[in-house]
């Protein structure tokens, strides 16, 4: 992008813009050099300014309702579960740039869908993963883009390398994940069991097996949900803090490896993603918040079992950071652009 | 009460149980050696167990609605504000022991009951205040009971001493209050302000001026709340833990006093009181948390300004606890029974 | 115990009594209807009155320096690892019942708790292992006792129906576990990463498969840490609340196994456990924290997989608590005897 | 600042870097358009990357012993008390801008200084107060800057209206200050009070009447703190969280003012100040987390008493954000660069 389109910036809206991801993304667009903030469309908002709901962002923006687009280049989307699937047709079929924060474009298989996130949708239903440390050259030459969930992207970018490799040496056996989540990740909604109360001092699983992003991880690994190629075992879990999602995945290899053969994999795997750092001591979550970083550490148990540990901000990262970054490769311009 | 008494147990019921005050008061009651636990009335949780919403305390009661009561000789009220007034007359006329935890019976005067709690009363609708360190033998000669408030606990007993002496010397011109309360004292309702996500590393203030506990504090202090005989103003405040109430008290005295003096007033008026702490150095809330102690430390300014700070736990001495302390003193046990 | 004992309290002393777990200790023996409360020894502290450490508890004694003990029947043991070998000999020979929070005593094999523990240790410095759901007679019948660790408590229950039936159909492949832990694991010592501004927000792994309570599991479970008879990997981690252990347990079957008969084994193998709770919905820390239970819930993942999931306040079923329930079944007492 | 002078970028070095102001800074500046960062000194931390203590901030720079600065413009102090002393009469010598954010240069009252700061300073150990919004063209004009405190920065910005206009109206009798802390503002060494496990569920107050930032707030609004013109005392506490000040201030004035006129003043009197934000509703610790912002609620109780609520973040507008709001006067550029 050169500085005459840098003069004439392009307009992003975000439709869903009262959630946490919604508003992070509206604090990371008003700062990115090469964005002007459109719209802010917030349904059951609509009328309040944003800043009564997130006064230390500083966006005196307006919500509105969503009634359709006609102004802005780029939309994103950061609407509850079923909803963009209704939108996004009419935004792609309008040119703009689309960027999804849903599961709805995620999954190609529409049983798994089906059975994971309840509702229905039709075949074809899919937009390409937005993932850029997979799919950097696909994301690039694409229009609409589904952005991963927050713990998909926690757990792929920790388990891709063994299984995007297509090395013998490293296949997987099976893998057992734990995984520990900022409440952020359950969403503004008002319910009991998030409260403060309820949450201090509290820790507690959920979903133990069932958890829709794991058909999203399967499928990216290069395996169904329903007839698993490999074990594979989820249990998401919160805690009491704001943000952060902290992975465990206990690795088990199907052939002795060295440590040191994985550990330079990796490195090399990950060599050009500016987002991923690998971490030589255990990393932990104070260590991304508030960051697009995903760390990972590796530690070695016996020559076909390793622990893999992961830390990403829920809302950049797992969320915002990555929809942006995923934009920023979609416009041509630089990776981090507005998210270091 | 002697060994045949204790042979036949007195039954105590919950209206309201399913709250933070009413678990807590299960709690207390079912370790309490004179007394069996009767039922567990809570309309919107009837039919689920007590023991589904808090299984720390090990009741597995079931919660029923609440229909009138044949069998308890005690009956503890728990209920949202405007409740307790329509249930209390029949639970007296059916010549059971009342002790009602809501802010209905607490203000003699009807004027600022409508002006602080929003609904009307009829003249009349006052019970003994109970708080036991100011009115031990009216409420042991007491078959029904208000219970303090929560702030309104903490704040009379850091003050009670120079209001209720008598002595001209210690005539205060004026006190600036700011307390900070756990969470649970917003009670149990979802609401997304008390959500952890909202309140983790947050304060904020709320109701500054115009607290529905300022008129029961102004009440006992010996004054109206609509023409104040000296300044008062309260500004309550939420911080982000679950459980206390700190409240810091500033004085300003009519007449100089000497520092001794003040402290050695505040010893004698407390002799005998078994949960008042007089503590040499600055209390903290974890001090007295899951207790029902109040911790009162005075720090001298200068002879006629002084600064009291107080810390209960809101859920026992500010409403569980004191309730069963009034309850002990009504049926002639010792006031610390079931409390330490 | 009749009443002619009752009336003869046994005294009680604790060696390291200013830690978290004396301290958690300190307030369940003052109210333990059969012990009186004898001397607390603590090096650091000595000369400080333990109220000035924990107000909440309401204790006035004043720590001492140990210089042995003449007054006790039984002694606790919270000291850091290592010095309890030197002390507990002599309070054997001396006639004493002996509790050993420590690891010192835990493990059989000398070459385990030099690799796992550091120091060295003598052959034979091993006590009966103090886990009351799995060898109540022998604990019974002891004068000394080791007492678990934290992790190792909310581990070995989880697992132990698994392993230690004997039963060909449930022999067991592999086990991950994941455990989170309250800040208090880490005891009271002044440390920068233990801060609350550095642990607010965080999660942290750490020791990941190295952790000194490993040996003690593998040994309760009938294998040997150093060569294992089946996969074992443990990844403890702390997250920002003070109380609880949450285990999350992937275990893989060596043979496929029913749903049904796996829940019902477990539900006969702690038929008699009073402080064993199988749970129907996944528990969570908040449910047990403050009591001496230990929560499991069990999740079917597919006829040869399962998770488990186990919760304990690390500081009552994880230590304090779990040593006087020890201490119960030496006296020959109701095991929850000042418990419930 | 033209566009040449961006493309030669000025190097700012920072002495006493390894802690939570110095960690701060370090984030704001690398990040500041004109500015180059130059070295970051930390006596105890020398040799380890700013990484290791703060990778979130992602920083590669290694720490340095402090052996004097060759190559910095201007150079930032964030050193405990006492230290600044000795360094900036030589800085200022060199002809570098300085800006320290220690107390060492706050007070020109000597005794002041020694009574509350506990070591001794020359006569002449004082610097133009770093408050932008009451100092704007004093700062420009300076090449020595000392920062103010947090909990001042806090108090002063929310009373300076009432005390700094010379409006007889508005003369003030008396203010009673409380302000919450959240725990960063101890600071990073390692103390059992300051552990996750003794502050988690904790609020305590301290230095009652004898905070070290009392004689910078009273020289501020026109008094001594040995001899005060009004009545003031000022209670600081500490509460569970790890960033913000909220301090509510309870003020009487000696004159009846009107609630408008005194609004209107305020929004006068901040007209120009770009991070002083007058709310409507009382403001919350979350609406200037992460901010420079401060956050300033009135709240009328009668005509000659008013509750003022203010919030910061006491790292950013507290500490690191204002010092570089002061860099930018010195440098005539916009007094926002680097901080929205």
């Amino acid at each position: 992008m050169d500085h005459s389109q840098q003069q004439s910036k392009l307009t992003a809206s975000i439709i869903g813009a009262s959630g946490y991801s919604g508003a992070e993304l509206t604090g990371i667009l008003m700062k990115h050099p090469y964005i002007s903030l459109g719209k802010l469309y917030a349904h059951t908002q609509a009328g309040r300014h944003f800043s009564e709901l997130y006064p230390a962002i500083g966006c005196d923006r307006v919500f509105q309702s969503w009634e359709g687009d006609a102004d802005s280049d780029i939309c994103f989307l950061a609407l509850p579960h079923g909803e963009a699937l209704q939108i996004v047709p009419g935004l792609i079929a309008a040119g703009k740039k689309v960027i999804d924060l849903s599961g709805d474009f995620r999954l190609k298989n529409i049983t798994e869908h089906e059975k994971f996130y309840g509702g229905s949708k039709e075949s074809g239903a899919f937009l390409q993963y937005g993932m850029p440390e997979l799919f950097r050259e696909a994301i690039s030459s694409s229009t609409a883009i589904s952005n991963p969930g927050c713990y998909a992207t926690s757990i792929i970018l920790g388990l891709a390398p063994l299984f995007r490799s297509g090395i013998e040496e490293l296949k997987v056996e099976s893998v057992n994940v734990t995984a520990v989540s900022g409440i952020s990740g359950a969403g503004r909604s008002a319910k009991t069991e998030l409260s403060f109360s309820e949450m201090s001092g509290n820790v507690r699983a959920y979903k133990i097996g069932c958890h829709q992003h794991t058909p999203e991880i399967m499928q990216t690994l290069g395996s169904s949900a329903l007839n698993p190629a490999f074990g594979f075992v989820f249990t998401p879990m919160i805690a009491p803090y704001v943000r952060g999602i902290y992975s465990v995945m206990n690795v088990q290899l199907r052939n002795p490896v060295s440590k040191e053969s994985i550990g330079e994999f990796y490195h090399d795997f990950y060599a050009t993603a500016p987002f991923v750092r690998l971490r030589d001591t255990v990393t932990e979550v104070r260590h991304v918040a508030h960051t697009n970083f995903c760390d990972i550490s590796l530690t070695w148990q016996n020559d076909r079992s390793l622990v893999i540990v992961t830390a990403i901000d829920n809302l950049v990262k797992g969320a915002a950071g990555q929809a942006v970054q995923n934009m920023n490769l979609m416009l041509g311009i630089d990776e981090t652009t507005g998210l270091l």
